[in-house]
């Protein structure tokens, strides 16, 4: 079952986004790549990279994106999109990779299918992992390695179209949320402020936003109403309806 | 340079759609694929395929796909989009997708990074194609081989969601278009009726919607006015212009 496909040069990578609910920031999980010569001890590679691993002979794809994502954060049935194939011949042909792949042992011309996943930070539990995997915001990312800067680029515009087309964000949300939690999370993802007053008016007025007998608990200022997200109205109001919209 | 990537177990696939002026329709570029037994002449394989191929050792991913159209179509420079990769295991494993693969001789486990291309069929000449290249409705798909189906349904779908999103159709109009040109490829490609005066009351308050200083010529009614789309003022206008509308 998990024998490595012969000769593979496929791979998938993850593109691990995580909503930080108390600094209300956009976060992308990396590890680390190091490497010093036998030698001397010289730093060779120091900076960090995806997740990822090549595919095995019996899986598929969205269950290899899936398995990596598990060993990476212990989390299963996260939101996740396959959204891109890269594939250049020279995409592991920087000086620094070069070196790393010396080392590891595999293929230079390796085509890697892209996903990326959408989780809370607080649901992962980073002190266990041994791969020394850190957050960084999406605004500071640090040196990358290979070609994931542009497969983290790549996956950010997708991200960031898919949740003004989809409500794919309510993933990022508790059960019962505030309309202010609402507009946190999409200017956290799209690094834009939005009108807090038309915001909050084009939202209620969604069928599937629906209120609740709830108000917020242990907060210092005037408590505000609780909503809840139902993907049934969602679906059913969506079925047909074909917004032309360009 | 056109040497395969070794043991490669990766190939582009193209699905063409072609957009039909005179019947309004929207059909799909289809390769017989034909097998007889060597001994008693009993048919064993007769149904569609996709055009694909394997990527060569220098190639990028798109210029794989790019090369593929052109050699189907004789067509470069047409809107393409890579939307997908498929890779389960037995995706080539149906019987007669066997009995085709022993004869032809290639890798059972292939990975398909999957394209859509938007052409006019009149700007495509079968007549000069080796492949038996025919077209189809998108409604009236014949027999597919492999896991083609899968691959033209997920393309679709993918085609019907972006053309709401970005104004891709105006690829498959000519330079100078009527209101109804357009309501008509959008209703091939959606297969539904739009309310044609709530339609043109959209369109015409576009501002990358340009009315021209012509109109039709050589038709038996009322000619009706000619527009034009512009990219630069479509560009303009998204630049910055998030509009969240889930």
């Amino acid at each position: 079952m998990t024998e490595l496909i012969k000769n593979s040069n496929i791979s998938v990578d993850c593109v691990v986004f995580g909503y930080d609910t108390n600094t209300k920031s956009l976060n992308l999980l990396l590890i680390k790549r190091y490497l010093e010569s036998e030698t001397d001890h010289k730093v060779l590679v120091d900076d960090y990279v995806l997740t990822g691993y090549h595919i095995y002979e019996h899986e598929k794809l969205d269950d290899a994106a899936t398995r990596v994502l598990k060993e990476l954060t212990g989390l299963t049935n996260q939101y996740k999109k396959q959204f891109k194939a890269f594939g250049d011949p020279d995409r592991l042909r920087n000086e620094k990779d070069i070196l790393w792949i010396d080392n590891e042992k595999f293929n230079f011309r390796t085509v890697t299918i892209a996903y990326y996943f959408l989780v809370k930070t607080e649901d992962v539990d980073l002190t266990h992992n041994k791969n020394q995997a850190e957050w960084f915001s999406i605004h500071q990312l640090p040196e990358l390695g290979f070609d994931h800067k542009k497969i983290i680029l790549e996956a950010y515009e997708d991200l960031k179209t898919k949740c003004l087309a989809e409500p794919i964000i309510f993933e990022l949300l508790p059960n019962k949320f505030t309309i202010n939690d609402v507009q946190d999370v999409y200017e956290s993802i799209l690094d834009i402020e939005i009108d807090n007053r038309n915001f909050r008016r084009k939202l209620i007025n969604k069928k599937y936003i629906i209120p609740l007998d709830e108000k917020q608990i242990g907060v210092s200022k005037k408590p505000a109403q609780l909503y809840m997200f139902s993907k049934d109205v969602y679906d059913k109001m969506y079925e047909k309806n074909y917004l032309i919209n360009i």
